[in-house]
């Protein structure tokens, strides 16, 4: 936990905000913070500063004084498409992706997702939520992803991907001769397929709708850390 | 499994290779291969080529007849040093960094390294080669990383990195404004501090001895992502 991210429902008073469980444990006991003891904080989807320990109460609950000082970190410029991986690897690539500052993701469905998938309670809002906090407080953001699951692929891609890629370079991750990124600082919007990739028709379909290769190389990466590489590479 | 790995102790003829147990089984099972397929395959520390299953026998084991077709994927520059992490982020980071091309690895210890994790059975010499198998499997790779254990900090830095990194630029990633890595197409020396950082004292240090401090930016990553996403910069 590299930032102690406070909620409205947090807050107590206009700068003070009282926590209670995950956060006040940290506090408490990793950081053995008191009164006085100053730690990085920010306030959801606003800025980052510093909380200052105010008070340790008797049940564990910890009050702090929020100074705002700084914007959150700059975003990437990468709208993340992925494939619906398992779904443990989903959450690791939600956490990889917020922590490397991508606000927007989709997950979507191809003929290689498992259908069981979708059913899966890891996908629930709740499930998602908690890692994309736990990530932000880990990358010291504070700016909430948007994150959204779609099935079909077909409509998905003919009557979607267009507006969600607003005219910038829409890049398919596949595995190959190096491709030199476009030089472009602007967005970008990066495909990411499933385990065992793309059909032919599906990649075929990308790239009647703008996507062009993009290889970091020949050798394969599980999907997480395929995504981390990707985006360190894209920025 | 995106290359089957042959062993010199595989080979009951030049180029005729009997797998038992794990491969066979993915051979099998998974790619439900029958005489005549023909999957990606590798000798150990050498060629790329095809396996051509001859025979599935009734215990399971599979024949295959291996041609050698290609060298293995280049390597990466980087030789990377990292402070040993806890024993199950380890293997994510062997596995990651083998993926990636990395031929040398050391873990060295820090203050900040919990002694106990270097009696842990995950450090074994078996525990490691069967993490580094799996991941030349998965980045469809035949050359082991030579991967060592370092404690004592002070001599390992004193003594032995500059016979290491052998004039090659020595960066230490370090969170912070982004660094643009050095122009230089030839090998690269990545030093990867613990979780919670260098001390002050080991920071200095290092950059007596011709360490440079490198930043992708200002976001903290878990180990095995922060090394992905240098490895992916660096190259």
């Amino acid at each position: 936990m590299n930032l102690i991210l406070l909620d409205d429902a947090d807050f107590i008073g206009p700068n003070t905000a009282r926590l209670t469980g995950r956060r006040a444990q940290h506090l408490t006991g990793q950081l053995k913070a008191g009164p006085g003891k100053i730690c990085k904080a920010g306030r959801r989807n606003g800025p980052t500063g510093e909380g200052a320990v105010i008070a340790v109460d008797d049940d564990g609950s910890v009050t702090l004084e929020f100074t705002a000082l700084s914007a959150p970190p700059p975003p990437s410029k990468v709208t993340l498409l992925c494939a619906l991986p398992r779904p443990k690897t989903f959450h690791k690539v939600v956490h990889t992706a917020t922590v490397l500052g991508v606000k927007r993701m989709i997950f979507f469905e191809t003929y290689k997702v498992e259908k069981s998938y979708w059913q899966s309670p890891m996908l629930s809002p709740e499930a998602i939520a908690e890692t994309v906090i736990e990530s932000l407080e880990q990358g010291a953001d504070t700016v909430m992803p948007e994150i959204t699951l779609i099935r079909r692929f077909k409509p998905f891609v003919e009557d979607q991907l267009a507006a969600i890629a607003q005219n910038s370079p829409i890049l398919i991750a596949h595995p190959g001769e190096v491709t030199v990124p476009p030089a472009a600082a602007g967005p970008l919007t990066l495909v990411v397929g499933p385990e065992g990739g793309f059909t032919d028709y599906e990649l075929n379909l990308l790239q009647t709708r703008g996507g062009m290769l993009y290889a970091l190389g020949p050798r394969i990466l599980r999907t997480e850390f395929a995504v981390t590489a990707l985006l360190a590479r894209l920025g």
